[in-house]
This record gives structure tokens, sequence and C-alpha cells, in this order.
């Protein structure tokens, strides 16, 4: 399953060299996956509510900048999870301007619950396999896994 | 030379799950390369007036977010560059929350000028070596790039 | 000339009262503006090449937040145009949560331009009688500038 | 009670016109609010748990803007509260750059807590008469806001 999500590029997300500043691009993807989730039929809200979670919090991100977007752009971002590990998941995000690739960002983030020692605290879980099974189509959860995994980058 | 920067975590940079966002990450790193920069004696105003440049935007980023940080809470970022390159050169940026690693940051950055040809393209272009040695401290360029390269994540 | 604009709010645009954090309201409201003169036939790259400004900045806004939105709400913003004056103009912006008027928004800009003397200085010029032209439908302009008087918050 | 908060102009609070994106004025406002609090003895973490509201949200703001501020600007922010009302309270901002004043900002908060009957509504209740005497020094209650509402804008 891929999102797809067109983003206006807007003049306060621009910095004084006329190009996104770079933090928004994170702003724009985590919005992105949201949108995934969504179109998985979890929007963030009922996520949340159905499977007690804090979130799904960042543990690892990197990304890179191939070109430049700048305001009055509209790019392309196609979103999709590319492994489901036992309590994370990693997730590609690729955003295109013009059909160019603009920038690739891979995000690995946690299925995060807070702790019943210390509500302050958030702790990862196994992500249901509910979840999982939502982002595959008539697909059986070991082939999701497999197929995930070959997509790895 | 090594850069410390202290900042209040606030209650906009938060997210429901009461964490900072993690874009907002970025903004502070961002802000943490100026300082840096500053401290070597080189404002970002002055440094664009001084080498005519658009600014020194960002073709690579990673981070990882070992723990959670909140409002109220005030951190301290620890950055340096570890690398000089011909045109681009690293910067590790490492965030401490009560003296634990929070999170830890490497930025690739290009030296980026206007283009000649197209106002609105930025192209890279090697880094001043005065540029460089403002970083060192008594120390010929031939070191410092060999230091740099020793202390490469 | 009223312009229509369908915003997810984010969970990245919510703090920890698990609300929008206002300032983000500014932020949508800004893009909102945009959106109002693509619509008038003035993407915000091309009017900046066209009329040669700086942009069109703020001198005064005001905000009524009358109910809070959360991430997973999808609002709607109504943007028009309620005055011309001599080099600003005002705009209304209302902010709509399941048909219920949750933020408005009054901003006063200015048409602004470079210095001649000092290209770091911005002042304001007279705003062009064709840009205003474009935000009325076979009315003249003294009929434009009197109906957007009328309007007057 | 002044408070008075420094901040650094950073890159990516600018827009492509150089100057600050005036969204980014309110989260500068938001956060001297927190540090004005801080002062009287209120950190955000402590007011929420003391008192068990869910924040101060804004229900009203205003802002004028003077003259524009630049990245690597440093400016400074007074900031006090003009007025105590049951269950509202004023505060005022001043955005100084090189001593001119160059933003004013007027923000009503509530001070609001989680409904009992809705645990995801939010609804005002009585500022505490502890809270307001943390503002006032060795002078009591019906000074604190005789004084407070003199100073009303």
């Amino acid at each position: 399953m891929v999102s797809r999500k067109t983003i206006d590029i807007e003049w306060g997300d621009c910095d004084p060299a006329q190009i996104v500043h770079f933090p928004r691009y994170f702003a724009y993807f985590d919005a992105c996956t949201t949108a995934l989730f969504k179109k998985a039929g979890l929007s963030k809200q009922k996520m949340l509510k159905t499977y007690h979670i804090a979130g799904i919090p960042l543990v690892d991100v990197r990304a890179s900048f191939m070109a430049p977007s700048r305001f009055s752009d509209t790019v392309t971002v196609e979103s999709e999870i590319t492994e489901w590990r036992r309590s994370s998941f990693c997730v590609r995000h690729r955003l295109f301007n013009k059909n160019v690739l603009a920038v690739e960002c891979f995000e690995t983030r946690v299925w995060a619950v807070h702790s019943a020692l210390d509500e302050e605290r958030i702790e990862s879980q196994p992500v249901p396999q509910e979840v999982i099974m939502k982002f595959s189509r008539g697909r059986n959860l070991s082939q999701v896994r497999k197929n995930a995994r070959r997509k790895r980058p």
C-alpha cells in the first residue's frame, strides 16, 4: 500500500535562501505517515483510542535532499511501510517535485504506550497484528512481513 | 571547537504525546549550527555577506532519538564540525537532557552559492580555507582536516 | 471573491493540551491569503516577479479563538479581502470546524517593495489597480472599493 | 512584575523576504508568557500539576508589527500581566530590536481545565488567588487588580 499526498509549498515553509527550510520537510513527512495510516483505516485519533497508544514516535530518521523546492511549488510525497519489526516499523517517503525525486526520507518508528508504572514514561510494545494486516490486501501476515523486508532500503 | 547551546523546551515544541515533536529538534540543530559558526566568528548575516553564499543547506541528515524531552526541560546541545570535505562539511549535534544523551544528529551541509547562470539555482562551491581555519586554533589546515577525519562518526 | 481552503489538522500542529497550538493558526491563515491571491490569478511566485514586491507582510493582526480544533479534524477556512486601502488591504479568515465558527482572524497587510535606497529596507507602495481588479468580477474599481468598505469589520 | 526574554532570531524563523515570518512571533510570545509565569515561580510543568489545568489557551490576540527583524538580530521581549479578570487575564508583550519597539502583542488567555463531564472538552475556571498573588510583591490582591486595570491597554 502506497499513500500519495500532494503538498503546496508555502511561503512560510521557505527560508531566506528562498527554499524549503529542511525541518519543515519532517513536518510534511510526519503528516504523510499519518495519511498512510489513515488510508489503511487508522486515523490518528482512532488509532490512539483503539490501541491506547501514546503515539508512534521516531527512534531514527535519515533524509537525503537531492533538489530544493520553493514556495508556489506543488510536490507529491509517496509513502509506504518498508518493514514491520516486532515493536517498530520503517516508513519510506519520497518527495517528487515535477517528477524529480527531490527528497527521500526513512523513518523508524515505535508503537509506544504510556508506561503502566509511570504515566510520564513511554515504552514500546509489539505492533498488533491487526494493524499490520490493515496494510496488506488479501495477503497473509508472513507474506506481508516477507515483502516488506525485501523492499527494505 | 565545540559550541554549547542551552535550549528551553517550549510548550509549543511538544505534541499531544507531551514530548518534543521531532521536526522541532531539527530547528534546534539548525540554530546550533548557526551558533557554532558564530562562535568561530561567522554570524549567519556576516557569512552570507562576506562570502556571497546563499546559505549552507543540508544534503543529508540522520538522527537517533534515544530519550524524549518535555516542556519545562532545559537541554544542552554540543555541536562540532566532524569533517571538512571540498565543498561540504559534517556537523555532529548531541543533545543532553539531565546529562543523558537524548538525541544525536549528523548533518552534511554544502557551501552553496546562487548560480551565476540562473539566480534561482543553487550550486555548491569549495569551502574557503579561511573559513575552515576559523575552526582551528593555532593548528595548520592539514592538521584540522586530519583531526576532523579522525572524529568522523 | 471568497476562497475556501480545507486543512487537515496535523498531530504536529497540536500541543500537550491536545489542541492546535495557536501560532499554527496564523501559518494556516498565511497560506489561506496565498490561496486567495492564487484564486485571483496571482500565485505568490508570479506576484513577486510581476510586481517586483518583497511580499505582503502584516502590519496588524487580530484573532478570536471561539472553539479548539484537534488532530484528525478537518477544517475549512473562508478568506476574503474586506477592504482595499491605498497601500494596504484587509483580509478576513473564518475557520469552521464541523460548521461551527472556531477562529476568526483579521489581517492588515501592506504591498511592500525593497527600498531603492537600501535593499535591506522594506517600504509600502500603492497596490496596483490591476491587482485590485483581479478580485472583482465584471465590476468597476470604485464599486469594488465601495463594496469592500461596506464589509469592513 | 515584568519579565525580559532575549531571543536570537534564527534563519529558520525568517521567510524569503528575509524577515521574521509573523507566526513565529506568536511562538516567541507564547514562550515569553511561559517565562513570565516561571519568573513568578510557576513553571509550566509545575503549574499544570499543581492546579490540574489543561493549559492557559488564548481566546483573543492582537499584534502590531512596526518594524521587521532579521536573522542574526537579537531582540528583547518585555512581558507583563496587564489585567486579571475572573477566569481570564491579559498579557502584553513588547518586542524591542536595538531599542526600537518592533512588535507589540496583547494576549487574552483563560485558565482552562479539562471538563469533568467530558475529558476532551476544555472549560475556563476562576484563576486561583494564590496565582495572582505570585505576580504581586508585598501588595494585597485588591491593589494588584487595581494596578493591573490601570495599565490596561
